[in-house]
């Protein structure tokens, strides 16, 4: 099988405004992950909120293997009908990886089936980011713990179902922690959530989140994608008289 | 602490045609379950889709600790507002005992997210009930194997998250398998599918059934109910400075 | 069913030496835990590594619902006949509750099949103990987050299968997080980690330390003990003619 | 990457005394499986219980990234010393594939923390293999249900730690059911446990089998391997004063 196909989809709306956001991610956050994947060669086209059908058409689905997510206060702009496609194609077999604040985003929530409830701080404080499974694929060549300058904090509890695989979890300054590398199967596809990348500050130039995202792009690669195999009237296959 | 206060809740339509279902759970479902439940001990009130608020009103969740659901045929008319309040509640505690057909009720898909498909058959079909892990709660005290003399058929695969309890697994005459005790964690409630319960068959007079409901009931009781403890801002309790 | 009959075990070496663990635990480890459980209302026996049969005798443990371990520097001299014991009567159901350095004894490590490696460092530090999960039961009552002042750093990653259970997270001043609260399924009973009590600090006389103390013994008082109900070459209940 | 470095090793004593085995696997049951492999284009080295150092010499693992392992009648005939040295292995990373009768195997119970007990049956009866997660890799390209027409019979309860990945399920003609695909993760590495391949009858000449095993094969590949990187002393990277 070839490498996966990769959309990357970004609100972009931070980033067109004149401010920190613009200044630390000009193009938009989209395409500084798509050269984060480039370097790691994984190939990827962008999708935003403000294309044609979002971004998100049923077209745009069918050619993706895995959906980076990236979206903060947009979440409810996005259709619900675009949702549903999203959560479709995961059963199907599509992974997923959900930045930062999707951890609000409709498509992670209606996988999930909680709330996403987490506490939160902006204040530019350091993230230790250790790994808690080194031998997961997600973590491979990984440095452990790396550190991040400045970011805004994301603290427990988060309310999330009880991860497949946890692989990271985050020690900030301030006094939280945070599980930050998260997995999950659903359907036929995988979930990775991702914690770094507030819009002011630098994560996602960070060698180590970028790898990291890359990793998580592999991961949620589908192994056997299709249609769910069953959901249907079935005939016996055994004699059922006594 | 007290015990639970269960409130089982049925759809209560086939059983009021005539036919088999108003021959074998005459008075309906969950007066059948009520009684199951009153033999071990556990007292009970009942609500139907037909009731005030479907029966799902802010008041009837509010005094409820464990919410058993038996539905089939009229999933979709169950309100979207009813199933947000079914689903609130779970997430800050509440027990949810999802039985039979109830793998295709919205308040579980929503908590799955996922499809719930699965394959089917009603053969009035022997079904054998084996524990894979006898040291579960809900578990304690039935039998294993326990069998089924005419139950329909559930097949795998099911598409459900993988559960974080796996208690049971079924045998069909007509060659099929099915996970059929499946436990998770949302939020702060638990979640339970216990899969017999076709309604023109008579597993809700089987002993064992009556006793897996039970203990399912007790297991699902919260543990540390409550609002999710953050979701707030958050001010640091560590210095910043560096 | 009755409170569980609850054994703590203590190596009982440090605390009998003049020095900081005889000043902080007059009288040994264990008999401030069984203090701990007789303020939560669960009363205890104690066993110390110098009884006769290591205070592991088949006697002890049949007489044991859930076993509290604390071990430090004698690991190794605890024979692997009284290891076998205690694991086997895990499997039968005994719950056994592993603090701090137990981490490295031999039936925790045996049950696990790890090597329980981690990172440490005796620097007095203050530690932050985050929930996870604030619906389960070794939570319920505890403030989240609480902070000991001053104890041990263990840092990830911790070298343990996946947890089944993961309730708590700690922080440390000096940057390293670590999963402090865990439990595991094993055989028909339960294992429940819970890091604090480095012998020259005060983490047993934390309130909210014997709080989850005692809550873990609850959690894993054993739910449907006994042997493995099979083992055993089995005749067909069904016809195999084809 | 390149693949995976496979060894096969098997017990050897069956195959080479006249009868079933010899019949149904002339030259053992690792040559089977390395045309297998071969097949899926993973080549395999072999070694057997009657090799130097029972084919499991420091040599012979540290040119393994996968160990496919097959015993059934002589598990007590293999050292303490190359199961020590087998179990360090996969906890530094490399994948354990262990079939059938393997579940008594030291290597195995030694990694589980269980008895691996189950019930079983020689009457060379139907197996009907279910899969319960179609998007898993070791599922990739293997048709739901497949039917073996004989095999030896292994039943629940099934003394394992709840598996991180259940993939297959049995039915079996006489009436049990059991997990027979499962995934644990052991410090840096990977176990997976496949139920067919009694020696006398033909499991490992069915296609649907020998996809699976070489599945497992690929899925158990470490993707992060080396030692554990923590275990020592740690120095503090934030400052400890207050």
């Amino acid at each position: 099988m070839d490498g996966p196909r990769v959309t990357i989809w970004n609100e972009f709306r931070h980033e067109r405004e004149p401010g920190p956001a613009a200044d630390v991610y000009p193009g938009g956050i989209h395409r500084h992950l798509a050269d984060a994947l480039a370097e790691a060669g994984i190939p990827a086209r962008t999708a935003v909120l403000d294309d044609p059908d979002q971004g998100l058409g049923a077209d745009d689905l069918a050619r993706t293997d895995v959906l980076v997510w990236w979206g903060h206060r947009h979440h409810a702009a996005v259709s619900d009908e675009a949702v549903a496609r999203v959560t479709a194609r995961v059963l199907d077999g599509m992974g997923l990886v959900a930045l930062h604040s999707s951890h609000f985003s409709k498509p992670f929530l209606a996988l999930m089936g909680t709330s996403g409830r987490l506490s939160w701080r902006v204040a530019g404080e350091r993230e230790r980011i250790w790994c808690v499974d080194p031998g997961h694929p997600v973590a491979a060549g990984v440095e452990t713990p790396f550190v991040i300058e400045a970011e805004e904090m994301y603290g427990e509890p988060f309310d999330v179902p009880p991860p497949d695989d946890l692989v990271f979890v985050s020690w900030f300054q301030g006094g939280e922690v945070f599980r930050s590398g998260c997995g999950w199967r659903r359907g036929r596809g995988r979930v990775f959530y991702f914690r770094p990348g507030h819009e002011t500050f630098r994560a996602y130039h960070h060698p180590q989140v970028r790898r990291v995202i890359a990793n998580a792009v592999r991961w949620a690669m589908p192994a056997a994608p299709g249609p769910w195999p069953c959901g249907r009237r079935s005939d016996p296959a055994e004699p059922l008289a006594r």
